[in-house]
């Protein structure tokens, strides 16, 4: 059985989700409240779950009951562990290319625009609604510029050619956060054309966050 | 033949450096200022070898000179085709919990101190010195509390036991960093215990950022 503490808006755990549902695991879901009270995920119960108080964590009880924090090293291990279908591509080259977009993405996107940050700026920098949409703004063109680039290697198909896969498990997220806060997408059009292709698949619309049982 | 486009300063620069020199493997580095008019690493001869505009950037010639963009992809190439010495523990369970470190230190305390969003919170937010030093300590914090715990799993070895990998690669620059931001560490005898049985080593003291030609 595998248990996923997650978040219906955090876009981390929407990547595992994907990947969860790419795989056809089944998986029970555990809604971590990141704004209620100050934040669930803060509190001493998940802390002692999970000591990086963030979302998303997976609980394989099959291995004894480990638990996994980061999503990417989730996606990495279920690669592990469940190797049909796989995430990644089997070519090291290739598989570099993607974890390179994927963390491009991971590091030098998501986590400049987490909630916690936008929190930060306000709370302690005084930083205006227009300030933290301009923040958001920067770093997402900064970090989309280079995945648009990126994306030229696979055409009209998915990373794995006919399959999505690790890097469409982290790109979508993104750009579900990135319409969230009304950013201009008309750019990057081999980034939209991927998202386009990706959306009406199960494993993708059953991820969405509108679609977890904790949506509001 | 293995060429590192790398800053001396940059941490996730470091982080190859010592893993390369974990693997014995020899290399050529070509230094990309990072700060001297205006960074070269956003001009057009190093953007048109890495869209990402970011070192560190690998280029294996004998890959027919595959450029890989990121740390940890170039530390995950380095382990896929050069797999002796490992840098990731063979278990997949500890495998996932090396990765959900490093990741954490990547993911959630660096790229929230990078030079470039330093320089955004002066320039556009018009944060002074001290807010921006209380920005990194904060970070700092939150981060490195949860990989000390993560620490305990260690006891008082590396995390390949007799040898240190995947996860010093990621924890040493940041420790360089935090002290070269003068951040207070005794809270962290479990980071500082590992930091003080790597450094010493020739694989960490010839990747340190004085040792490099490109030092200041």
């Amino acid at each position: 059985m595998l248990t996923l503490y997650s978040y219906w808006r955090s876009s981390a755990a929407y990547r595992v989700r994907i990947a969860l549902n790419l795989k056809g695991l089944s998986y029970r879901q555990v809604p971590v409240h990141l704004v209620r009270d100050g934040g669930e995920q803060h509190g001493e119960a998940y802390k002692a779950l999970n000591p990086q108080g963030l979302v998303p964590l997976l609980v394989d009880e099959e291995s004894g009951g480990v638990r996994i924090a980061q999503s990417l090293a989730i996606l990495e291990y279920l690669d592990e562990i469940f190797p049909v279908p796989a995430l990644l591509p089997g070519d090291p080259l290739e598989r570099a290319a993607v974890r390179a977009m994927a963390l491009h993405i991971a590091c030098e996107v998501h986590p400049l625009n987490n909630l916690r940050v936008l929190q930060y700026l306000g709370r302690e920098l005084g930083a205006s609604e227009q300030e933290k949409s301009a923040w958001y703004r920067h770093w997402l063109a900064e970090g989309l510029a280079a995945v648009e680039q990126g994306l030229m290697a696979y055409g009209e198909t998915f990373s794995l050619g006919k399959r999505p896969g690790y890097l469409e498990a982290c790109l979508i997220p993104q750009v579900y956060n990135a319409r969230r806060f009304d950013c201009d997408l008309d750019g990057y059009p081999r980034i939209l054309a991927l998202t386009a292709r990706c959306e009406p698949l199960a494993a993708f619309a059953q991820a969405a966050p509108q679609a977890q049982p904790d949506a509001q």
